[in-house]
């Protein structure tokens, strides 16, 4: 079950502190000469984000490519590739070993898998989403060769600075938009495209609401206000405004996909915290190491990177590539 | 595109007002006596919900089993049903046929098929999730076999009683609750639980936004008042409070498993709109016939199937039924 | 694990002897009009053919659409159909209810699930396969306007009429050919078109042996006498010959797709056989009823009609209709 | 497309000649000890078997374990693992480049893709087939645990000695018994477990032929001859013989399960053959190099691997692990 997609798809493998973290993108059309200063500019967006809120881990995330290109072109076999874990210090994690991180996967995964990596959080920390990067850097490509579109910014920010000091974490609030969808993109029933959407951004850590258009507001309007007039413009059928955030019946409508995102913030805080150690006793916690104050700057790439992957697999899905 | 769940499977056909409505389980397990009055009961609740705010359809909605089961009881082979669209007034849809309704599904379908079914609405319309109903059902009867339950609440509605006086309608928030599911459902990094249960929300008809646990209200808290602090309760490791809404890392932790969803208002009202027809042409509507004030009422059983076969699926995928 | 195919989707119901027998097609083109006398034609072979080696059951087969069309055209959504059993004898099975029929499925159904309908064989029998032929036949629609086309013929029966005089049955060989299907079908490394064949093909009652171009022939030849030479005929590149069935490296080259599947006899014979009831205690069995002395004048359209939703599904996912 | 399995899944990249060779292993249990001398031996079954008849490529195979391993012992999580491809002689390959090698998939890919990995065959040779034998090897330790067995042996194999001395090579048969699966396994209708074991059969190259039980001869025998009488024997249910190989209706019955595999011989043969280059061209091609002269010896752990993956993800899917 680590694998997104339905034609172009990603499968992703890597424990935060493992030997290497990386994936297999299957479905890549071929022909493909890949941007890699494009994908480093993405992975570099990942990596360095706003260094204030930041943690300082100075790996280098340099990619080595093991398969599906000649010469930097796609062949159409699976494209591989990975990046090492160089900069592990398990140590900081030791103290950690038999603790459970309040809002942490420890507790979870330890019940689920009878054990857990605890050297740095195993499989669900944040930097198991470098691959999602690197297949988002390669779906982005694409879709900018054909004039389309993803940008996310923040939409909303807790006081980060102020939470620093206190050794606390802020959450926040993204915006994204994909520019230049065609038309039809979504299949129903159970395929709707802001089903996909949504259920690809459920893999992003910390992601805990989505709302599509006026989302949760639209709860709030009548019908009169928040339907989505039809208009001509430039001789085109469009709406007058976007409540709608680009898709009616679950199918795009060729108007901008608009979606935002709750970020919770981020659990591991310097800031002493009860919790509970695998004897079943409790006991009290203080998370040292590195640590972003706020997952959101580095977020925005990975949100950017899984609306481009559903974009482009939509496309392939209604053979409008 | 119209399958649902990985183990236990449902595929749905028909359109709002075709021949028939209906679908496939596969997947349910076999020797499971089918308890056919709480399947009755379940679509009764989606037909009739509260009068004042539903439409005066009166379909039987009556059931016919076509394959699956012997004497009542599930062969493990697939479970087909369907049932017959018999009160369809097409006439009542003539006047719109060249029209694109606003925030209707009209003008995508259109778009993406070259055609559409304007008999009603064809497969956008809230009747399609009839089949939804039932196979939720037989999950529910499943799950409530081993205690676990699933709880659907209005948490917000619009004014329908003036909304319904103005010719409009309105929106709402559903709060759903998934009571007694074991620790360890969801399956990283992209099956998790809640991107599981936001895939299938919104395969429902105007659902605009989800959210985990505390959802949105999470961005704006520091991570201190966020993390869910784990306590010993009854000699078990639980969480104080619930702000994860039962899933961490993905997975659920044993808590009580908590969603909300909003719904726009209903886009078929009586207030004339401005809209555009199929030659291109600025004109107006009024959406005569039988339309519900707030789809809120009916919404909840659909919601409450929808949890209950993800959770059952998730049960199956973890090799915990 | 009742549904065939990728982006072209059956999914199928129906007990040999229950209330029906029909399908789901998911992923057909929109805007096709459906030649229901072809699928009428194609209904009919599987049902009267060759009179001397069938069975006498005289169902008349009629299929009631059920939705995704509008005037005959399809719709883009689910196309559901189904046929009625209205021919049902199940007195004819009572008195094997407590027995295993030899080379039957009934033993390791009941062990399977737990129960079996034995009421004719419950979802084993040949009567289930009817979608298929439905499917097939639309695939094979669209496949014939774009001047492909599917034949199969029966390449080797045993002596049909010497064996129903004994109260027994033969079994045979089939040979298949696709015409006209593009290069590039097929998709390493997992999802070859010859594997993809070879698991639609072992979806029928009684297929035990398939193979591709010269198959079994080819383990007995040297590598000089085996490959297909290329060579260039009418300024196209093609081979000398085709031992390779127009498959290299399980992508169609062009040639025409030839198989071969081996067809065991039909286990239903009138001839006393020894076996075993569900108490454990050996007896004899005589197996009255409609039966076929040869599956294979009734199976030649199934596997046409596989083979042509295999192509369909392989142009569509590698994006060549 | 490069994934296979339901549950128990691989997805495998790597081109013959390209920078690594490896795979992602998805839905491994939890707190498995990998054997990985285990691994080992089944590797060098792949790389050394019988000298006489296997090409003189002397990579050591050295694995490298990049995740889902905590102390060698298994998380959950993805198990990825690459070999590095070390001794690639691509200038072997130059003089190829621009030919279409008889019956192997140059001339496909080149069709399919628009280009194709020239150097050392790129997707297509026996050498991708190595991520198989690991995720194999894991998979037949789980079975072994459980006291199950897979065993493929040479049925019959071309005359190798003379080839050899003739720049020829020969083809053969391979039979292969999978021991102690219990009864159920396999899911009717359309994956059935003949149908899932000759899917993954033909993922390996060269392989034109797969049958069951008595396979092709059933073809060629009377119902009283070929069905499997049930008998009683050390107080279980059984049958006399084995005709049907272990599989009635699709789904196991306890007994071995038994199939056969064509091989055909190894397209690349010293001895000159007509061919045609890319630009159209008829020219004389001898393939130099280090070929083997039979794929069999080789083949024997890649049959038995995909067999122990099919079982163990069969038994998954039919939750009898």
């Amino acid at each position: 079950m680590n694998t997104i997609g339905h034609i172009f798809r990603l499968t992703t493998f890597g424990e935060s502190h493992g030997t290497a973290i990386g994936g297999i993108i299957d479905g890549c059309p071929s022909q493909l000469k890949l941007d890699f200063d494009f994908i480093d500019t993405e992975l570099n967006r990942r990596k360095t984000a706003k260094s204030l809120t930041a943690s300082q881990r100075k790996e280098p995330d340099r990619i080595e490519w093991l398969s599906g290109l000649l010469d930097g072109v796609t062949l159409g076999t699976p494209i591989a590739f990975m990046v090492r874990n160089e900069d592990c210090k398990s140590t900081d994690y030791e103290a950690l070993k038999d603790l459970y991180r309040p809002s942490h996967a420890d507790f979870t995964y330890e019940q689920k898998y009878g054990l857990r990596d605890w050297r740095g959080g195993g499989r669900a920390p944040a930097r198991t989403t470098l691959p999602i990067v690197v297949a988002g850097a390669i779906a982005k490509q694409i879709l900018n060769e054909k004039d389309m579109d993803v940008i996310a910014e923040i939409a909303y920010i807790g006081d980060a600075q102020q939470a620093q000091k206190e050794g606390d974490t802020v959450g926040g609030i993204v915006e994204c938009r994909i520019l230049g969808a065609p038309i039809g993109l979504g299949e129903p029933m159970f395929n709707k495209f802001s089903a996909e959407l949504a259920h690809a951004m459920f893999s992003l850590p910390a992601v805990k609401g989505f709302e599509i258009g006026d989302g949760f507001a639209l709860a709030k309007m009548k019908g009169s206000e928040a339907n989505d007039i039809f208009i001509i413009k430039d001789g085109q059928i469009t709406t007058l405004i976007n409540h709608s955030g680009g898709i009616q019946g679950g199918i795009t409508n060729g108007n901008d996909i608009v979606f935002r995102l709750a970020f919770k913030p981020i659990p591991s805080i310097a800031k002493p915290q009860q919790t509970v150690n695998r004897a079943g006793e409790s006991c009290e916690i203080a998370i040292e190491g590195r640590h972003d104050v706020c997952a959101l700057p580095r977020a925005l790439v990975l949100v950017e990177a899984l609306a481009a992957m559903v974009t482009l697999d939509g496309m392939m899905l209604a053979n409008r590539l």
